[in-house]
């Protein structure tokens, strides 16, 4: 196997890429300006060294607490709780939403071994309690197992005094909040209700 | 701008990627095994410094003559003449042809400045003379530039006893009457063949 071989093969166990695409990718990279070749490659050398979850609410971060979590210009008395990192990011470069986030790192799936105390649920409680956090937000994609843990959350904060909304429908059921565009989102945000 | 920004950068500059589909690489990136990512890095970063071009027909190597102009098993007598140097390997790996390579490096393109002594012609006319070829198989894309491209080639080798072909155009495999363009449907008629 030659060098354009190895980095194809690299390239297509990326996810949405295929053997042509990543086949396309080396015949660029083979032109590509060599300044971006070595700082590509040393962004996926360092990537997993410089990225680690926020201590506090879960999210990607280079510095602890994240941005966010440090922000004193956000609104501190919301939490908006997601499934994943990146939803994070998806939602904040939206800015219709100004509060604060908390990654559950998953959703309930007992078919796959997610039980709710492997997520971050008991930290979920614990801030809600502390942060006198007056709404919950749960943004957790809209499908089944999604809508499972937005529901066992929600019972989880019956006893607690703050407001407790799902994110309003605008989104497709069964789709992904990665592939939701701006408008749909901001909607979604602007309709929430409660239980 | 975080490690993550920077890497979905820099993969949404590749051909085929957009942001989108860049974030999810990064997400996934975060989670793949070390021992990938540093591979991955390595081989980015040494591609340009592995990789040349053959000095004999053009194609993508690290050995120098590549691997196919050194088989002796190879049919020495016909040359496969193709736009770029990623042709080689698309029709390589089909085992269809059995015969030797010539990377022109691009077509005939007044518009964008290509004029045929920026293309590798005349390299490929030394070695129809010395090395006794047979049949010259133009394998440009189908398109204008290609075309003109093995009609300035073909003239180029009246004079040589060798046969001169080009592969046929016609419809796709697999495709559709529907979907086919009138150009296409056009020169299937011209190139029909008997049972």
């Amino acid at each position: 196997m030659n060098a354009i071989d190895e980095i194809t093969d690299s390239f297509s166990r990326l996810p949405g890429i295929g053997k042509k695409s990543a086949g396309r990718i080396a015949a660029f990279l083979l032109k590509a300006d060599p300044a971006f070749m070595q700082r590509f490659a040393n962004q996926i050398a360092s990537l997993q060294e410089r990225i680690h979850p926020c201590s506090i609410c879960g999210a990607w971060t280079e510095a602890d607490p994240c941005p966010i979590c440090q922000d004193a210009g956000r609104d501190r008395t919301t939490i908006c709780v997601v499934e994943q990192p990146q939803d994070v990011t998806i939602i904040d470069s939206c800015h219709d939403y100004k509060g604060l986030f908390h990654v559950l790192g998953g959703v309930i799936a007992p078919l796959e071994g997610v039980s709710p105390d492997s997520l971050r649920i008991k930290e979920l409680l614990e801030r809600v309690e502390k942060e006198q956090i007056q709404e919950v937000i749960l943004a957790m994609n809209p499908n089944v197992e999604g809508d499972t843990t937005a529901l066992y959350i929600q019972s989880l904060l019956k006893s607690n005094p703050c407001k407790v909304t799902r994110l309003a429908s605008g989104l497709p059921v069964g789709g992904d909040l990665e592939y939701i565009d701006r408008l749909t989102l901001a909607r979604s945000f602007m309709g929430r209700s409660g239980f």
